[in-house]
């Protein structure tokens, strides 16, 4: 594509550079901010750098925050006894936006994968080990919810951090895998349908 | 979606103004943003800041410039005696890239559409006619294409064009609407099948 305009066509590389934005796209977002009034564009570019510059990683559960510690970690109605262990900010996200949960969060930055080359040193698992041995009276950890995904690596890191949790004699769990609310039976995997019998849950009373 | 920090929460706001852009994949390509290098954060603010400020139109033909008049029409390669007259700039684009146009451009910046309150006035068609009723010896111009959309407004501005150009004595032409290359005769839609044969080129010799 030849873009009549030096200007036109750094905003375009630029934007481009986006995952899953392709050069047209890329020009049509970029003629709509030419179309729009100067104030959107000036909103827009002030917003990702105020944002690139001034974003905080809680001190204590690696999430994004405005401040040394995140919104839920300094939140007095978080039950501080249960720390979920997720992947990224999005699963925090995902998570926060069931309102089936109540503890604090722990963001170990991903999942241990030798191909990609990450090793339980590339993520936050000391001081996650840190944050669970810690004991602070009524608000010392009494489990530790393990959310990964559902693949060989989030199953691996699930394994190992369950195996140094269980050391330090904290009660570990994980989310249940299963057929997912409303799916229906016979178009669910063979993998997911075998789980799912193995992990039953009991009905009966015991 | 409950954003735990102002931050992302203004720049998701911001990119989803975006076209075709929602408020998760805003969330998407900030995240992506955060996890990149800051350096790439700011050369899209910049970029983006730029663009918007430093761009200029062409005087002439109103095509997106980096100056005064733009690369098309200061060019001494185009043949300045045929002008095509498009919707927007993206169709200069589009027209460009079939490398089968040497002539310059004229945007008009829309089409008239009673619905959208869009009347001539609005357009650039006053600077049309001057430019087609200006006398330069040899530039002078000889042929007026007409390349709008083949929709009800397309048609419209092009009709009002041509006859308002006819009174200068200028040859006025349209593209061609027809059956794409490439597309089968029975999967064609009967309007545009229609004028495909009403508006049939002659092969034999006269």
């Amino acid at each position: 594509m030849n873009i009549p305009s030096k200007l036109i066509e750094d905003a375009v590389t630029e934007i481009s550079r986006l995952p899953g934005i392709g050069k047209k796209t890329a020009l049509r977002l970029a003629l709509h901010l030419l179309k729009q009034n100067e104030v959107h564009t000036e909103a827009l570019a002030l917003a990702l750098t105020r944002m690139r510059q001034e974003i905080q990683y809680c001190k204590t559960c690696h999430n994004i925050s405005d401040g040394e510690e995140c919104s839920i970690c300094s939140s007095m109605r978080r039950d501080k006894t249960v720390i979920c262990v997720v992947e990224d900010i999005r699963d925090v996200l995902a998570i926060e936006n069931t309102n089936q949960f109540q503890g604090l969060y722990h963001v170990l930055g991903g999942v241990i994968s030798p191909i990609q080359g990450i090793g339980p040193e590339e993520l936050k698992i000391e001081s996650l080990i840190e944050r669970a041995s810690q004991n602070s009276g009524e608000d010392s950890v009494k489990e530790i919810i393990l959310a990964l995904s559902a693949t060989m690596e989030g199953d691996t890191t699930s394994f190992y951090l369950a195996k140094r949790l269980n050391e330090k004699g904290i009660k570990v769990s994980t989310i249940a895998r299963g057929i997912p609310v409303g799916g229906e039976l016979e178009y669910t995997d063979e993998v997911t349908l075998g789980r799912s019998i193995l992990t039953r849950i009991n009905y009966s009373s015991e």
